[in-house]
């Protein structure tokens, strides 16, 4: 019944292998934790890595990876289509299994701490552990990215939650805290006017007043020639898989438009498809927890 | 990424619980595996144990329990409505995790030979790790039961596969052999009409030619006055539990009745849900050993 927290660091480097090689190595070398993948791109210039480990180890190894990033990586001379504002841009700290978003902030905020006084990067804390409201999403954190962040934090409104007014002057700044996993969970519709598919994204979305847990945008496949509803899930526990496909459905039968298929990018945890099991087989009174043979262990 | 087995003995002591206790204690003083479960049936007076654990330890425990049931438990003074035949009745080893029915068939026959040597127990090999087709189904090794094995195991065809021609004096013969998991999957209808249910469920099991890995039988559920469709998945991967859920759904539509909800009794692995969660939500190429986060542990 051991704790499992996951810890998805994204980082400003994506062209040069042996400086990813080098980053990633923190993590490899740090006892308890169990790196799961790595995705590096090159037009974004920015790699994603993602681990796993239990309360004691995920912040040390996350540290440890920063640290190498501030080290290694110089955003004065970084180039690259992705927003960025920060040498490790990014730590997000999730809870797995037998953990909170209460244990994951502590984590969080004792790995921020130490990134200040040991690295001299200030940061940001976001989502659950932002300290304001207005820090809550990393984009409003990262606007003016690299580039515009000395000026930015001169605001007193934009003081780091660690390390005071100005950024580091080769590595920036990074935005820190926990969030529960995101689902990159993608809905194929069997038409090629994109329009229908923007049209659905808008009515699922928290932003134009759908499902609180939603982001989503209508794209193109343009190798297949048919639009998706390209959707995150930020919180599977509030808005569930299978409610939003169900919802995409008969909003497009007003269309006369069908789901063919749907995506599931990356990992998911394996909650957020149990629960989706759970719905469709109608099991009644199903105590995942205990029934599912793996959450014994 | 350590292989999980699972096994699920069964003992002939469902009253006494000094009795159950210490057999059961065979299993926690072993390293290396978890004691899931256990439930005693007074009526039965039997007790169905459920451990996991790797491919070193699984095979000590079970054992150590079967080798305490004997010294503990005595058939001769034994009654109790469930057919029996051994102190320990039946010890199946079962793959859950980065394993095969063959590597839980090579954990089997060590743990039969070794209960045979060291507890002068017969065993019989049974399911996957039979040594005729004939011997394949508990059932037929049990037929006789206790008190008619010395007399069938006089008949050639019925040596043990592990220890001659006459059952232990006292402890009888047991049954080990490697299985998939069983899931108990129960389907409810919003009928009072039990011959519904059982013409449904003669129509899904293999014995009056349904699905490959489906044991069905129709029963009442008297607190509810509704008829359910009792069903045991003995493969999950050849027959999934969407598929058996849609074929009672449609036949019950004959009937003008509907599947009103499902149960799951005891345990499942995980994959027969992702399986069903993978149907339903429609997902296109899915690799759930590597997408599913805690699959990669």
């Amino acid at each position: 019944m051991a704790k499992i927290i996951q810890c998805v660091p994204n980082i400003s480097e994506g062209r040069r292998p042996e400086i990813v090689e080098a980053v990633i190595n923190e993590v490899r070398s740090t006892a308890g934790v169990t790196l799961i993948d790595y995705s590096s791109d090159a037009s974004h210039n920015r790699t994603v890595i993602t681990f796993l480990g239990d309360e004691n180890s995920v912040g040390e190894a996350a540290f440890k990876l920063a640290k190498k990033a501030v080290e290694l990586i110089d955003l004065r001379v970084h180039e690259g289509e992705h927003p960025r504002m920060g040498a490790v841009d990014v730590i997000p700290f999730i809870p797995i299994k037998e953990t909170t978003l209460d244990e994951c902030d502590e984590i969080a905020k004792a790995v921020g701490a130490r990134i200040w006084n040991e690295c001299q990067m200030p940061v940001f804390l976001y989502e659950h552990s932002a300290s304001t409201p207005k820090r809550e999403n990393l984009a409003t954190i990262r606007k003016g990215q690299f580039e515009g962040m000395a000026e930015k934090m001169a605001k007193p409104e934009w003081t780091a939650d660690f390390g005071g007014n100005a950024p580091h002057e080769s590595a920036g700044v990074v935005a820190v805290g926990a969030r529960m996993p995101l689902v990159a969970f993608n809905i194929n519709l069997d038409t090629s006017d994109l329009s229908i598919a923007s049209k659905i994204a808008k009515i699922i979305r928290r932003s134009s007043g759908g499902y609180d847990c939603v982001k989503a945008l209508g794209v193109m496949l343009e190798d297949r020639n048919i639009a998706q509803v390209s959707i995150n899930m930020t919180n599977f526990n509030k808005t569930p898989l299978y409610r939003v496909l169900e919802t995409v459905r008969f909003e497009a039968k007003r269309y006369g438009v069908n789901v063919v298929g749907t995506e599931i990018i990356g990992l998911t945890p394996m909650q957020a498809l149990v629960d989706c099991a759970e719905y469709y087989l109608q099991i009644e009174n199903f105590d995942s927890a205990k029934q599912v043979l793996e959450n014994n262990l």
